[in-house]
């Protein structure tokens, strides 16, 4: 028997992940790629984590490399706490906390601890496929909700709220991955309030909301405004990606206490070494100014892929225009297929994600995810160029 | 609805794993603990990975802090790949390996892969807690087979094998955990002969390997020997756990891609800053000295403990004689049960771990767990002295 025809129904042919497939094509050295969702390797604050891992093996030795605990270090998981008392007015302590193996480890706990298959799942449409594909494997049922400029439909999310088998609702009102759109605080006010009516518990992932342009974090649907609710972050976008640290928050300590139980038979512990750091990091340099820096990076950045967009994409082109984050999401003209338009654009050496596998079910899609982040304004300018003749010679 | 009421029936009540609530119990500063599998932090190379931890940022810079590659560092693959291809006499490269997030990772991800609810996993009997607590979840059949001390019962495997619904069998041939027992080479010759005849997949953990006071490491039942195999390794026990870097190896590449897909959804990728750091010192060091003297310093340690319990042990109280690892599995005179014996040794201030969760069927358990390679040789003489006069009491 070979493996393939040993793994269950879920993988089966699954050995590539549509993720991995796109970036092989896109590693060829001479394409501007907007396909990745990788921060600006400027952005990563090296001298003082460098200042960081010589301190923390000085003062805390062992402890830094010893086996630790599954819930993750107490002082960083009192820090984001602190913070999130500060910003939000609440009472929050360690216990409200988990540090996790970067936010991806939720994506696969959070489903694990919840859906038997064919148990509900509510998400946006589109929503981040890295969460959908982690999802996939506990055979869920999906109710897609669409996202429009303003936010989740209401109408839809409450159709979804009254199937009974719903465990979750999986929202990113911030800065969503994939189309860079952030909900109105109007919008997130009806969403807690059916979250409530139907008491549904909600997931609320925010890893960019610290990369905001201009204006204020919006609302939380979940955290301040209803205890059934676990909001994730990460150190990725701010400081490093590469550690994979990220953290789960809730006002629910007795899912806390779930979610480490399954995150043991995961990893143990996350990385404690990294979770010092990080912490360390923090607590010895002004993060808001490092916060501030990246975003004046990544405005100009998205200004100049926004004016590019302006100049070379043909009429019936439309695109988002975030606050913040780091996509902009880009609709064809009628008629186009993104998937089509993918592979003649690595010929012409730019490359996207093609929106597909960011919906439940795709059909004709002529969205396509767009970073900003990781190429200079110049670069971004000749890729959004080449991409727009390419689209007005399809259209031909 | 309550969060408990919500989660699926493999977790319902399953709040505080077993291991949670030993490791609290014992978490008294005055206890002499048995129980923990901690390296002895002295074996830590703090020093050289310091000078790691610079070296790699000042030549690596934002590589080993972007995101990566699920599969993991090339370099750190190759590294792997050869060391065994040295040993073995193989050609293994680096789309051999992939680095896990510790061993720990394969226990979720094996299983993930293969399992759907009532597949066979053949199991030692006893085995390791933490793979039974992570396979659990799947909902396997378990084919449980009796451990002596020249390895597996033989007929008992071949039973096994020969249910048809059996996926893999998970085995830890080398001062396995918990018994410390490691199988003689002709022991593993017969039990690859029936893996062969029945074309079992095995999966070889091997994270004490490196452990060995005396000889040389048993031949392995599936690397080398078997292709449908493959052989979990670990950074944890000869550099540092703190990191959670551990390596899946097989012949077989379908496997592995397999494996990096599944993993894709766990983690994206494991913590490049500890590859990096973990292959620099690796590379820059003499690690096999250092291995030398973290062997030294446990063979002390385990003698202390096997000259205290032949001391203090009442007639009746066996136990194993391991030639390397981490652990020493003693069984107590007929009649009593390790679980009882617990609360009473934690009021005497010495703690180990119960038999119990180690046993798919436990029933009357009169086995227990000690570790001692995390106490001087005075406080295993201490520990063990407080353990065999509560032994002596009990049996009156």
């Amino acid at each position: 028997m070979s493996i393939s025809s040993m793994v269950v129904d879920q993988y089966r042919g699954k050995e590539v992940t549509f993720i991995a497939q796109i970036l092989q094509t896109a590693v060829n050295k001479d394409i501007i790629s907007f396909a990745g969702g990788l921060p600006n390797p400027i952005s990563f604050p090296q001298e003082a984590l460098k200042e960081s891992a010589n301190r923390i093996i000085d003062t805390y030795g062992s402890s830094a490399f010893q086996y630790s605990n599954t819930e993750g270090l107490k002082a960083l998981r009192e820090f984001e706490a602190d913070k999130l008392n500060k910003k939000l007015g609440l009472h929050l302590d360690a216990e409200n906390v988990v540090i996790t193996t970067g936010s991806q480890q939720s994506m696969d706990i959070i489903p694990k601890l919840f859906i038997n298959p064919g148990d509900g799942i509510i998400v946006e449409n589109p929503s981040y496929l890295g969460a959908l594909q982690a999802f996939d494997y506990y055979r869920p049922t999906y109710y897609p909700v669409d996202l429009h400029e303003d936010g989740l439909d209401l109408e839809q999310l409450e159709e979804a709220l009254q199937h009974d088998n719903v465990k979750f609702a999986y929202l990113i009102p911030e800065f969503q991955n994939p189309t860079g759109i952030s909900y109105t605080n109007e919008n997130r006010a009806e969403i807690t309030k059916l979250l409530k009516k139907y008491n549904c518990l909600v997931i609320e992932d925010d890893p960019y909301g610290e990369l905001r342009f201009e204006g204020e974090h919006g609302i939380y649907v979940g955290l301040g405004q209803y205890e059934k609710s676990a909001l994730l972050g990460t150190f990725s976008k701010s400081v490093t990606p590469g550690m994979r640290l990220g953290y789960i928050v809730s006002e629910d300590k007795e899912l806390l206490r779930y979610y480490a139980a399954v995150k043991e038979n995961s990893d143990l512990h996350t990385n404690i070494f990294a979770q010092y750091l990080i912490w360390d990091y923090m607590t010895h340099n002004d993060h808001q100014k490092h916060i501030d820096e990246i975003v004046d990076l990544y405005r100009s950045q998205a200004n100049a892929m926004l004016q590019a967009m302006e100049k070379y994409f043909p009429e019936g082109t439309t695109f988002t225009h975030p606050d913040g984050g780091m996509f902009i999401w880009a609709t064809l003209p009628e008629g186009m297929k993104s998937l089509d338009l993918f592979p003649k654009a690595v010929e012409k050496l730019v490359a996207f994600v093609p929106g597909d596998p960011f919906y439940v079910h795709p059909e004709n899609v002529r969205t396509m995810r767009l970073n900003f982040t990781n190429a200079s304004p110049e670069m971004i300018d000749e890729g959004i160029h080449r991409l727009g003749d390419l689209i007005k010679e399809e259209m031909k």
